[in-house]
């Protein structure tokens, strides 16, 4: 009953051998979570290698003191690595990993994915450029973050269009936020829906309604 | 010439074919870069990857308005992908590699360590291991700067205690800078170690010398 969506799903299924189909075919279990469960946390256990069926998962890292930043999402077909990291032992940072709605989705144990990996170059070519994204999506962040405080100066100004427009739904383009603030329109779109997954606001065509002034007013600032 | 050393040192060597040992023994350069030379500049290129044969090369990225984080280094048989990161399309950001001493390397073309790579597991899992290195050496250096300002926090300590002892050349273990910081000595000596790689201090058994007070005081503030 598996077999046949998950060869569907799992990226590299027909470049693999027979044999390294059976060996997943056999090892992957169903798995289904409730929204809020915590899937994976940090160094704390290697469940293994999760491929999305239909849900939301979001991954990210937490300070000594208990501030969160949200690294990434991944939605159906998204293959998570880093609850599986065990298996990675260059991976040296820990990552939370939560069902953000109710997630249903194939694990792979850990040592499966790593044996069939380590024979299989499309496995192991796939697995490098699913990690190439994230690095890249980690990295834009940072450098906004960093260098700019572009989340805060974004959160700062939307607050203020709200005070004068005295309403919690702002007409504005993001081209026109892009020119108030002197950057490029992609990065207030970015920004945004980074926002939008962090709840703190909802677009739509032409709009901007702020979700939870508080949180945004209070973005980056120790709670 | 090339091949006998070159062999040596790339990694996988005896995990490749004959046709793939050929196939870059064929194409590989043997090139040379000044201390100073901008080797690899963000999108501007795609120069290939770099094995080093001697030499430290600085990975960095650099904001519009000219500031720079140093993201790692690289030394004596390390792998630089970065400089070939036209390779792998999903990597979306651009880091800029320096000769930061003289440094001999190999430069293997991009489209050469592709086709290789896609048709060897080893060479595939081996770059994923040095890719994996390099997202936890910023995934640190990331949260470091973000939640703590460590950075500047130990800057900031470094040059008290400068004025109040009133040398550049401090007497004080990690553990006791540690302890006085709140937080465990590998954090401490992995920062130092950074600073010393910045050339802001110089590192010897239980001393610390500051070499540059005035960028140590002004680190990760606008110049």
């Amino acid at each position: 009953m598996i077999s046949k969506e998950f060869q569907d799903f799992f990226p590299v299924w027909d470049k693999l051998t027979p044999h390294q189909q059976e060996k997943l075919a056999n090892t992957v279990r169903y798995e289904y979570a409730k929204k809020g469960t915590i899937i994976h946390n940090g160094s704390l256990d290697c469940v293994g290698v999760l491929l999305i069926h239909s849900g939301q998962l979001r991954a990210y890292i937490i300070s000594d003191e208990g501030r969160e930043i949200s690294l990434f999402r991944l939605f159906d077909r998204d293959l998570c690595l880093f609850s599986a990291s065990c298996m990675m032992p260059s991976i040296q940072f820990d990552t939370i990993i939560e069902a953000e709605k109710d997630t249903d989705f194939w694990l792979i144990p850990p040592n499966v994915y790593k044996a069939v990996m380590e024979e299989s170059a499309a496995l192991a070519n796939y697995t490098n450029d699913v990690l190439s994204s994230r690095f890249s999506e980690v990295m834009w962040l940072m450098e906004q973050i960093i260098w700019k405080s572009f989340d805060k100066r974004l959160a700062d100004f939307l607050i203020q269009e709200s005070a004068i427009e005295n309403t919690p739904l702002l007409k504005i383009t993001h081209e026109k936020i892009a020119n108030h603030m002197g950057t490029a329109r992609e990065v207030v779109t970015r920004m945004l829906r980074y926002f939008q997954n962090e709840g703190l606001v909802q677009l739509s065509r032409g709009t901007i309604e702020i979700l939870d002034a508080h949180k945004l007013a209070h973005l980056g600032k120790d709670q």
